[in-house]
């Protein structure tokens, strides 16, 4: 098999672990397997490399941001490739221009248009691990370009989909991905499967496991991608196409994001183009708008609710302030203690009923829903956030995902 | 006018530094020139990587080598293109690959082959700065190559002569060229001019200021250097063609080298062949021999001295030690409290008694010579360690290099 593996800045945060990550490299090779590491810059290395930056200029150039930034990568793929070579194990080091990830010109979150990969077939059918920067590529100028948040497990996907692998194996700090978050319900249990499209609205929900992009262009290119501890030996999730399996349970796992915020406009005139006035405002300023609410209308006026990330909040308020509608301002309100509960599973497309199991689990817990929004694959619910942890422990017991070993429900 | 400027890495060893280059750059193009910037990498970044790929293994792959080194330069590219944008002077980074440095394949150590500059030429034309990354190229197999010590003069001096600057300054913790180290002669003196040849024997000959090749680099170019200090704004030393005037002096220089040390041969058999089979076993284990003695043959066996860079002497040692001649071992005896001082000067050509005048200071401090080496610009002879002072303030004085002003002999 070949099998594309990727370490976060963790699992590489000094020589002692790089140290680890080849030991594990060359476990997989010694089970026959070519291997291709993608890593990513030292833990800390980034941060330092921005707060030079940040010394010089509050918002410095962005293309010499990258190529500042693109040296965290190098830095580690070169003491990899030593750290291999001093266990005899054959490997070269490779940038993201020599990978050949070619992306657009847009620096600091540029998009890989197309990956060519010579020079890693090359050195595959050489024998030796090629070992790859994460996070960078190149740009048609010929500039370096790096790829924005979660970039690394984009660039394993990438060239996992350029070189036809068999698996892209993400090590992370986790083990897989979870039923829940176990840190809040105990008797969460590890998935061995999931579906690519669960585990895309488990991301978007903000499970931090792997980053929507990378999912989808997993998807996109049918990479099964295994998520997995660095620091554990033991399988983790495999991501992969939905299968007859998967479909037998209803709900695969339950998620939470508390980086919400809820605006809701009271009494707004019911005529045409008043809400596209207000959303255009609002995604005009970049800022991303979850759910939507409208509610019936009542004597001439309707009440609109709608989240966007917290962080956004003031920013979004002012442009409310901006609008006035018939000459009058806006009647806002803004609730920031509220948080998101999902139920997930592709399930959902054959079992009926499942929004109804969830609405009643949280009513037996008193639990007030605020929003509901639902797509083929998930359900979501805004409640108060003080009720988190409670809803998301309801759910989990009441779709019965603990297994029927370890649940406290049957 | 087009300038190249070069800055080390004390020059650019943090970001208030990089700052001080920033606002030097400016000066000298609000003066109306064009400049292109190359840099080191900061102080201490280089050590750090070495560091870090030593506690991985001793011996590295140079490839990976070399991608890790280069990434210091790179840094500073990137923050110094940074700094001078936030001064309000539009500035690109470029990295040896970007600058089209090309390079033979000899990683740690690559010859320039040919450098394109395109894209200096454009970011010039656009009039930016162009910020270069020293010491760094491309191989024609599209790998990081980095030129071995001195790598970022090299750079400089080759994108000067690439791009037909009018001058290439190299900015250092010396203010230029001294008749002699003004550490042992309190009166030396800075000279306003030299010429590459002299520049190269005083190179060569220990003065640290600049590496031999890139003097060598400039003088096939006829690329004018400057050697000043970044740390004042009084004009430096001009390296450049010999002219008139520098002929007026016999000698420029007073230098001295404290590396070496002598192994002598006692009656080696006098007959062909046996010199070379000594000189041949030493070079080829690549120790660089600098002077050769033989003395007249007496009696059909003679006295071989010669002199290899005192770190090489244990290694040259074991070497004689294998040779045998007419089945003997050779009678090795070594010296390594010795020094060479000599005097440089292109004057040399046209005034005659230099070498007499030389012996006799040395004679009047009553200093042994023990070898003596010339080339038509310079006299070196080999004396004792403990009078190397008391040799170059002697020489110093006695060929007035302290000018008409401050010499204590006129």
């Amino acid at each position: 098999m070949l099998i594309v593996q990727k370490f976060g800045g963790t699992s590489v945060g000094d020589v002692a672990r790089i140290q680890n990550v080849a030991a594990r490299v060359n476990r997989v090779r010694a089970q026959g397997h070519q291997v291709v590491v993608v890593v990513s810059a030292m833990a800390g290395e980034t941060d330092r490399l921005v707060g030079l930056a940040h010394q010089i200029m509050e918002l410095p150039p962005p293309r010499e941001m990258d190529l500042l930034l693109s040296t965290g990568e190098r830095v580690t793929i070169a003491l990899l490739a030593m750290a291999l070579e001093a266990r005899g194990i054959p490997a070269q080091a490779f940038t993201g221009r020599q990978v050949g990830i070619e992306t657009d010109s847009e620096h600091t979150k540029a998009r890989i248009e197309r990956v060519t990969g010579e020079r890693l077939k090359e050195c595959l059918a050489a024998g030796s691990v090629a070992v790859v920067a994460g996070f960078q590529g190149i740009s048609r100028a010929s500039d370096v370009t790096t790829l924005g948040r979660g970039g690394s497990d984009l660039t394993a996907v990438a060239v996992a989909a350029a070189l036809q692998a068999d698996r892209c194996d993400i090590y992370t700090d986790v083990d897989g991905v979870y039923t829940a978050d176990p840190r809040i319900v105990s008797h969460a249990r590890k998935l061995d499967r999931i579906s690519f499209e669960e585990m895309l609205e488990l991301a978007s929900l903000g499970a931090k496991v792997l980053q929507t992009r990378s999912v989808l262009f997993a998807m996109r290119h049918n990479v099964p991608l295994q998520v997995l501890s660095s620091f554990s030996d033991e399988p983790g999730t495999l991501v992969t196409e939905e299968d007859k399996e998967m479909e037998q349970l209803a709900v695969s796992g339950v998620t939470y994001d508390r980086n919400q915020a809820k605006i809701t406009i009271h009494q707004v005139p019911d005529h045409p183009g008043v809400a596209s006035q207000i959303f255009q405002k609002v995604s005009g300023a970049n800022i991303l708008i979850d759910m939507i609410i409208q509610n019936v209308s009542h004597q001439g006026t309707t009440d609109i609710s709608f989240t966007v990330p917290r962080a956004d909040l003031s920013q979004a308020r002012k442009l409310m302030a901006d609008i006035s509608v018939d000459d009058k301002p806006l009647n806002v309100a803004v609730e920031e203690d509220i948080a998101k509960v999902s139920v997930v599973g592709v399930g959902m497309r054959s079992h009926s009923g499942v929004a109804a199991q969830m609405f009643d689990a949280l009513a037996k817990d008193k639990i007030n829903i605020l929003m509901i929004s639902t797509s083929e694959i998930k359900i979501s619910c805004v409640i108060n956030e003080r009720y988190t942890e409670l809803a998301v422990r309801a759910l989990h017991d009441a779709f019965g995902l603990a297994g029927p070993d370890k649940g406290k429900k049957k």
